[in-house]
């Protein structure tokens, strides 16, 4: 099933069934107004929603509107928890090589997890806004579960049947606000600004076998200015499953329903700068970030930029046979008109 | 104006207007059927709801029902943004001292804030639940606003005129698992579980002169097992502004309505630990770690303990007539019943 939020000038939007291939969409007010809506009363609303998307699937529902992700809010507009985990180890690997610090060895068995805010996330094609270009603009490509209630001290086990749905996020970074922030020791906040996901969220069951160990084996696909930046396989490389993130999230508290967890910037193991980027015949990069630290490991200093005004991002993820699974993000960077 | 939000069995509860004493409370469905609900239309809320405040107040609404706090959720049950600064530097100095750090000449001039999460509140009277005492189960008494919407880039001067409800918060810590937290870089996560409001929220005018620069100057009453432990100024020592603290996490995003922003805890700067503790004449302490860390200072190491199961803390404030102002959070710590 594949859901969706459009825009409608109110907070939380309004939630559409939208068909497979994403033509079309099907607004339901008597079954959930919006996606936190059904989110809180999922056991009674799945199987109604199953209903409409079948039918639309068949073709049945001839009062579907078109499909446009433009007018498309992040599927949960605002929400009430937004943990985003840091399973690619590669990436943290490499994080740490560039500034020649070591990994220490638990965290290839304790995620690392922050929490993020969730209170004004961007719509999929909403502009990455920023008062600055020198706070060092980067994507972070990503994939993200919603949970339904999830009690404190659940297993991976358990957590495993409390994945609801799946989208992709771009969680947008600040790379020049973040040296500074950590070194105070609490975490991101202003370097985490705003974050947004992809125009369709969808269940588990949509991905049928790249659906597996709690992982989305599928190729990530990024573009910085139309240009193919990465496509690496969100299923490999992946140290922590969503069940292991979700575990780890609710150890101390209940995540309610409608909580995103995030998979953290995706990144395959690759050998060298030279074999890793896409003109290398390499799968490329989820963030610029990644092929920065190469060039620090490898050339001694950074020589990749990072988004500068105008410059647009896009994110999607594909079948086996091309059709976008989510729609995809699409984002340019934009001043903030204070 | 004062406002809570009883448990009904919805995630959200019930908004309802209390009377200045607290004594009695009406629902006011026509208006608003949560505090979130009340938030995201304030302009239009905020004026009818003080007409039932005032109409209470004066004793004209006979169909108020009675007042009971422990049939209260937390001001917002659920929030899509809980930010908490540590505006008291003082606290953090000390916890500096204790491990023989210095404290950087930035915490002065710029906020500490780490990002909660805000999913899953207690009701102030609900159990503090947690999996294992060895976990250094601690409170941290805060107070705390709720901004409408904080556009990106607003000022101090412009976040003044965002605060529309002031509350009290047990921040609940975790204390024996921030020291592996905080060294894995990303700040707190399992070692904040889920917190706790007042009964009661407040418009700021309620406070009349008691509050101004953006502080709210009143003490802060904080017993554990029914002894007095602290009534610390809250006005006093305050580092940051509420305003400012506000400024600071609406730098790099929007801020949206019903975003929690928490002033850390509640410290002022005494002497030393035998002036400091309420039997020696101090004004004692908002947190257990605050004694330990002069306990480390001053005798090598921490003597007192963090809470234990059936340990019970409260927190209130009072006005100049001995009135509570918010109601009292009143917690006992149980075991997670997995």
């Amino acid at each position: 099933m594949k859901l969706a939020t459009l825009k409608n000038g109110r907070r939380d939007g309004v939630l559409v069934v939208v068909n497979r291939t994403l033509t079309h969409c099907q607004k339901v007010p008597s079954i959930a107004s919006t996606l936190q809506d059904a989110l809180d009363h999922w056991d009674t609303a799945e199987g109604k929603l199953r209903e409409i998307y079948n039918a639309m699937n068949r073709g049945e529902l001839q009062a579907a509107q078109t499909f446009n992700p433009a007018q498309c809010h992040s599927p949960l507009p605002r929400a009430y928890q937004w943990a985003d985990g840091s399973a690619y180890i590669n990436h943290v690997e490499l994080v740490r090589r560039a500034r020649g610090a070591e990994l220490p060895p638990s965290f290839w068995t304790e995620p690392l997890m922050y929490q993020g805010g969730s209170d004004s996330f961007l719509g999929p094609r909403d502009p990455i806004t920023v008062s600055s270009e020198e706070w060092g603009v980067d994507l972070e490509a990503e994939v993200a579960v919603i949970t339904d209630d999830v009690p404190m001290g659940t297993t991976p086990e358990q957590a495993k049947n409390h994945i609801r749905l799946i989208m992709l996020v771009n969680d947008v970074s600040l790379r020049n606000l973040i040296p500074t922030e950590l070194a105070k020791g609490f975490g991101f906040f202003q370097s985490k600004p705003s974050s947004a996901f992809s125009p369709v969220a969808i269940t588990p069951d949509e991905l049928g076998r790249d659906w597996r160990d709690g992982k989305v084996h599928r190729p990530l696909t990024v573009s910085i200015n139309s240009t193919l930046f990465g496509h690496p396989d969100a299923g490999q490389d992946m140290t922590f499953s969503f069940p292991q993130l979700i575990a780890h999230a609710a150890k101390t508290r209940n995540l309610e329903a409608g909580s995103i967890l995030g998979s953290g910037t995706v990144s395959n193991k690759q050998g060298d700068l030279y074999g890793s980027s896409i003109i290398n015949g390499g799968v490329g990069y989820c963030c610029l970030a990644e092929v920065r630290m190469y060039e620090t490991i490898e050339k001694g200093k950074p020589q990749t930029g990072f988004l500068k005004f105008g410059d647009s991002v896009k994110i999607e993820m594909f079948d086996n046979n091309g059709q976008s699974l989510f729609g995809a993000i699409e984002q340019q960077v934009q001043p903030n008109a204070e």
